[in-house]
């Protein structure tokens, strides 16, 4: 079998063979932890993941790092900025560090993610920490296959209204107020404790209203409050078994999971290259405004189909 | 014909009859010109689409501000933060202003962001601003759909590592430095000139090689630079008139856009609730790991062309 590092490679460019190594690695899995940390750049995400590394360290697990940079859609390559912030890591046999770059294709980055999950989990790493730049909606998807999310903010940046913009609110299980010892930060923690008890927040599914989001204050720099997020990120863990809730969330993590990849199949249907010219027509007429992308699409979709019959 | 705003309320919805309105639309445009903002939050994005706006009314152009805010992919809510900036324009009749939240599907943003656009270039809008925050798949799929793209730094933020990570450089046709009057904005021009100036970005398709891309200062809140950034904007989409690469350009955006509706309808059929058992099974198999996601994927795409040959 494959190194970790090497099957994480084979899954991100989709070599044949891969998917039938995937599959039995994934029927092999299912018992590793996998945590979200999202928030703005200039956070410390880096730094607190690395924080947290060293706290599940030293409880003994085994632990994976998937930092995902959303650099260039088209070359794929990412900046080690955030490994060289790991570097004492980088020499343990039990923390495993990996770099990804988005995809560049809907739905492609949440795959890739997937995908070094289960490379991991049948590697026997027992918590993998996913740490995401940014708030789109690639992150959401991201944050979707994780048990456990961790919105991150710092003061000075992470007043409310920029908090609810974001939209993080609402995907968060904890909530990491880092640079905590920069002036403002108990306004921080407050509003926030503040803006999270008005209710239950509307994303929330409904069996998962019985979690009260807490929010945690730590200096990651100086490994400050990494303990108790660990802790948090546990009761939060502990929770979802306890409250069942982890059966609707391994639930919706497999939809996700199976609907995204039954679309990158249909996508390579639309894309098949021997169809090129009957594409390239639909795109001129489009261009002329001879036909509207809709009809386009339709004439498209139904080629597809079309095409499936005559195959099968 | 419903107004531009009940229109663009109606592309969102996708209710019945919609389709073959926005077809209509789509045919008679093509006229507009589409210029996509794009930049970290903080940079000052809102006011310096508002400065643009009022340059582009002050020569007599009609404008279209459309401000898409990452907000909750599940209330679809957007906060008035944008529009409350631009209070001054929202009197003027030839200004159209609207916010959009993410819609929490693959390529859902990209989607209801043309669709507004068509129905503001059917409106006769010379001008469509399109805001975007942040820097993921989202928002390089809505700024593939611009003629031109202006991407936003500020100093302090925006040093060239910060910008490599976002992968903004590789997108951008027009380099806004804003908030210019603030120390070391001097510095950060220079660096993005210098970076610039090392060759042909990755991610340029070949026929734009011949584009120089501007770095222009502004203090947006003084309107300080506006006038720079609208010529040098002007100027790249007369250079892609002149070079012959708008053309390349307006067939790439009608490809993604067909595509990006080809793949909403394979979903349709792949969510299509009369096989809720069937899939239902599936994700079962999955939870328990029976099955690997991609075999249910598979099996999934299977029924969905069945389904459709049945059907026609």
């Amino acid at each position: 079998m494959p190194s970790v590092a090497r099957m994480i490679s084979l899954a991100e460019k989709g070599t044949n063979g891969t998917a039938e190594l995937l599959a039995d690695l994934f029927k092999a899995g299912g018992r590793c932890r996998v945590v979200g940390i999202t928030g703005s750049a200039g956070t410390g995400k880096s730094t607190l993941v690395a924080a947290l590394a060293r706290v599940l360290r030293a409880r003994g697990s085994t632990v994976g790092i998937l930092a995902i940079d959303p650099t260039s859609p088209i070359s794929g390559g990412s900046i080690l900025g955030d490994r060289i912030r790991m570097s004492d890591l980088t020499g343990d046999p039990g923390v495993f560090i990996r770099s990804m770059a988005t995809r560049g294709s809907l739905g492609g980055l949440s795959r890739a993610a997937a995908d070094a999950v289960t490379a991991l989990d049948a590697a026997g790493i027992d918590v993998v920490l996913i740490e995401t730049v940014g708030v789109g909606q690639d992150e959401v998807d991201v944050m979707a296959a994780c048990h456990t999310t961790v919105v991150v903010c710092v003061p000075g940046l992470g007043d409310g209204v920029q908090a609810l913009k974001a939209g993080l609110l609402e995907i968060a299980d904890v909530y990491c107020v880092n640079k905590a010892d920069l002036p403002g930060a108990d306004g921080v923690v407050r509003d926030l404790r503040q803006l999270l008890s008005l209710g239950t927040l509307p994303s929330q599914p409904p069996d998962e209203h019985g979690w009260k989001v807490p929010v945690v204050s730590t200096v990651a720099l100086q490994g400050q409050g990494a303990e108790a997020l660990a802790q948090a990120i546990d009761d939060h863990h502990a929770w979802l078994v306890a409250s069942g809730a982890i059966h609707g969330r391994e639930r919706a993590m497999a939809v996700a999971r199976i609907r995204n990849l039954a679309l990158r199949l249909l996508l390579e249907d639309l894309e098949d290259p021997s169809d090129g010219a009957g594409f390239d027509a639909l795109v001129e007429d489009v261009v002329h405004r001879r036909i509207d992308p809709l009809t386009a699409a339709r004439g498209l979709v139904a080629r597809v189909r079309g095409g499936a019959t005559e195959r099968s």
